[in-house]
């Protein structure tokens, strides 16, 4: 290896995180999501723009081959800790509590468009294919590219409109995590065929058995393996979180190394790593935030703005694919998660903006994409399309799903407020003490359904924790005998952990009873309290609020002018 | 770029990863540096193990050509990182302020083992040379080669003696930076020639303008361009560390492929863009922790077990060798610097204490080793005997600070105590105000010196705060006039933030004032004072003392057991 080639991959390097970081920065800049940017940035420094003006510089840049050889180790880990990343995220336990709602809206959002898909796939003209004699290989692969659904994009939507944590967006979650999972297994299996492995059912039988076995090793093997070595490895503030970031990493490239061989693709056993390691407890919310933290700064602008090296935009961009993708796509996915979502006992709208949410595809579609342009499974042209879907689809996420829970919908938590109880100073120090607390100070009206209601509460929080930031929480359950919603207010001078994304103790406590199958009422007020909560004057009115002042902040509900939170980061970025 | 080689490149990463940070963490069990083991990881998997074993498995392992450029990106990376945050340690104000004492200890401390490497290098036989005809410029590299000090290595020995943040501790690591700096600037300029830039006065000649004008203009302008940056990249919890992140590391790789250009190693470009950062008051603690725990966690262990692939260690053990580069370095830089420490003003044993802190190479010594190599300019005899007295100069260093640092040489802090002051409640909420009101507690005996030694004390601590963790503060400063040491002990319920490493606010802040120019006096009251305050039992029984019980517990001092804090992570663990 001459110096030349460590020069050039040097360079090479600085200048796609450098652009990449500052298209990024510009795109989330004026409301776009990173991820835009700093594709962008790839098609700047790729053939389409610079390419275009100095083919010469630019192929010594980026096209010799020992540097570029360097540059796609980089990109290789960056792929499978990118995906170690969007693993973390999913959480299996929700799944398993949302049951059958979830069951039907994601089985729903998979199947739609997968039919859509596939159907396109076969109907596409001959020209559109890489070779036509792989056509069902190829529509196969789009039923799977059209049905998998971007977590991270709807995690951020749902933080946006105050609904992460509610049952109704841990319903949407639950069925994106299926959507997820299953996409990804099923796309792992297209790929030994893809690579030549063999298309006889005895080598996909095989494929699938290894995936399968890979998959149960890795959760009921070594998870809790991980469980126990995290616990081993001590709490010293030092070298704790190093150790924990250490074997995060071995194991989600000895994952991705096993993946690999079996001959899915190695991103899969960085996914599944994640997923596994993510459910752990001992996994402290310090180092998440640190692998996250330096994936999305470091990793993850070199590979999305690398894919841009790969393709001319300008030459492949094919406005009638470009459309026959974007519609298929939408169309199917956003019926399938509302029929679902309507099956599963929500209201039309409600469930139409689940169907939204389900259609976000962000960057995991890009990747499933980069993956089957390398395989040589599609052309430039299909690539580009399902980059374009990708990004149009999460665009227009947020903002049906805004529009869909508008105010029109909003419910009059003013007069919750006044028929509920309004606690100035919770003495609990725990989240379960306070919500013991909130129940006793409407216990009268309950009468003997406040041990049920505090049962269900608390069952609602083990499953995942209610505080949403900025110093709220809003534990939350159905009460099985409950005639209406029922809403208790209560302060906390020191604040109460109730386990919130931004690590602040809640210091406004929400507590809502609702009766059961109610998910579209549960929307509503929820929606409702976010923009009341939303507001940093209206927090700080209310912690020092006499209760007549705090009546009047929650009877502002209905007229205020809808404020947005500030953009989370989340992996949404990406 | 095939399915196999990813595989490969995958297995190749987790096996490194995995195997390092196993044999690490062993290393550190039995006390030893982590990069002990870390190199250990590469002799098992490379030839002189895994390779007698397996000699194909390990080939197709790890020679297999695209894989392995594939690893040498990840490894390049790898070391630029590692230099950034050797860099980010060096804090230049801490030179400007040290002066004379400072620049006498690092000038020693670079001649003598320049010198005596130089004369090392021009006697060695032909054989023990790659090339003879190149003999001046190997020997230059020894000189360089010996002169080094490992900084990380010296900052963890005063951390563990606590005398960190002492004027000592400043001077040594003062010292050893200026040593550091200089070793880097002379090896660079030496790999021109090594590249076989030419030899001739003018390429020597552009080659150092070049490297200066780097430096400039990294040092004058690039570090006001970071500060403001970083400035205008806000507060946001959420974005701004990400932020900061991405600017470090891509403003590193730039500097890394400028100074790969400029025909020097990009090792250097990283390095003086960490310094150029460190000093930045912007950087926060959180980025700095981020980078340095993923560094030293991920990137680090691949860095150094990825030696052992290059050499056969076993069969390049040349014993003489080895014997005589140790006995060199040791003797060159302990005499070296024990006499530089002595003109600034040091008693024999605490300046021989200083010769030895030097004397340590640590990982520095290890990549210098490592690029000289791989330039073709030494042999593989001659790495290993490197790499051996780099990491026996660094195991040394240590016992030997603290023997020459022993009890017998402790000062009677009990009786210091008794003529000081015991403030059991300080009021203060800042450092200001602690020292102002610790000063105001002896007021009365030092009368009219009471305003210069408050100046003195908080001018001290503008330079380097005085927080030396565990809950502790030790501000002090020199105050011309005074005859005799004093000692003021206050205890604060709230603790004061002092800026200690642990983040954690002080609430044993111990005021020591000194007579000017007496450092041994000094470093003897305060390892008596470590010796009373690293025990967490006494600092328990000291806060909830009454001024009977506290003057027990430093009476105490002469006589308890010693007792060693737990082991400080820095990057002398790598």
């Amino acid at each position: 290896m001459g110096e030349h080639d460590i020069f050039l991959f040097l360079l090479s390097l600085a200048s796609l995180l450098t652009c990449a970081r500052l298209l990024g920065e510009i795109a989330r800049r004026i409301g776009l999501p990173l991820v835009v940017g700093e594709l962008l940035a790839g098609i700047v420094l790729g053939p389409t723009i610079f390419g275009r003006i100095a083919p010469a510089a630019q192929r010594a840049l980026f096209a010799s081959s020992m540097p570029k050889s360097m540059l796609s180790g980089y990109t290789n880990v960056a792929v499978v800790l990118l995906l170690v990343v969007a693993g973390l995220e999913v959480d299996l336990d929700v799944v398993w509590r949302r049951g059958r709602s979830a069951f039907l809206t994601s089985v729903f959002g998979i199947v739609f468009p997968a039919t859509g898909g596939l159907a396109l796939g076969l109907l596409l003209p001959d020209s559109d294919l890489v070779e036509p004699g792989h056509r069902m290989l190829f529509a196969l692969f789009v039923g799977v590219a059209l049905s998998i659904s971007a977590l991270p994009v709807i995690a951020k939507t749902l933080l946006d409109l105050g609904l992460f944590k509610t049952d109704v967006g841990l319903l949407v979650m639950a069925a994106a995590m299926v959507d997820d999972l299953t996409g990804w297994l099923c796309f792992s299996l297209l790929l030994g065929p893809m690579h030549g492995h063999g298309t006889d059912a005895a080598a996909i039988g095989r494929t699938l058995a290894l995936t399968l076995g890979f998959v149960a090793v890795t959760m009921f093997g070594l998870r809790p393996l991980f469980d126990r070595t995290l616990d081993r490895l001590g709490r010293d503030r030092h070298t704790a979180p190093r150790r924990a970031l250490s074997l995060l990493v071995l194991l989600a490239l000895f994952g991705a190394s096993t993946t690999q061989a079996i001959g899915i693709h190695a991103v899969f056993g960085g996914f599944v790593v994640g997923v596994a390691a993510g459910d752990s407890s001992k996994l402290t919310e310090r180092t998440r935030a640190v692998i996250h933290e330096f994936v999305t700064s470091i990793f993850a602008p070199v590979f999305f703005a690398s894919l841009g090296l790969k393709v001319d935009f300008v030459r492949a961009f094919d406005l009638r694919l470009c459309l026959f993708v974007f519609s298929v796509a939408c169309l199917a996915k956003v019926l399938g998660g509302t029929l679902g979502a309507r099956l599963g006992g929500l209201r039309l709208r409600s469930a139409a903006a689940v169907g939204f949410g389900l259609n976000a595809r962000g960057a995991m579609e890009i990747i499933l994409a980069t993956l089957a342009l390398e395989a040589g499974l599609i052309r430039d042209q299909f690539f580009v399309a399902l980059v374009a879907m990708a990004l149009l689809t999460s665009l227009l996420s947020g903002p049906m799903m805004s529009a869909l829970l508008r105010d029109d919908e909003q419910e009059d938590v003013g007069l919750l407020f006044r028929e509920g109880a309004f606690v100035r100073d919770i003495a609990a120090k725990t989240a379960g003490a306070a919500i013991d607390e909130l129940v006793q100070s409407i216990a009268e009206t309950l009468g003997e359904l406040a041990p049920i209601a505090r049962k269900s509460v608390l069952e609602r929080e083990a499953v995942a924790s209610t505080g949403v930031g900025d110093e709220i929480a809003i534990p939350h359950g159905a009460v099985e005998g409950l005639k209406r919603p029922f809403l208790a207010v209560g302060l906390s001078r020191d604040g109460v952990d109730f386990d919130a994304h931004d690590g602040r103790p809640a210091r406004i406590i929400v507590l809502l009873l609702m009766p059961p199958r109610t998910y579209d009422l549960e929307v509503r007020i929820l929606a409702s309290l976010a923009r009341v909560l939303n507001s940093a004057e209206n927090r700080a009115r209310l912690l020092m609020a006499t209760p007549a002042d705090a009546r009047a902040i929650f009877d502002g509900a209905r007229t205020q002018p809808r404020r947005r939170r500030p953009p989370l980061p989340s992996m949404a970025d990406m």
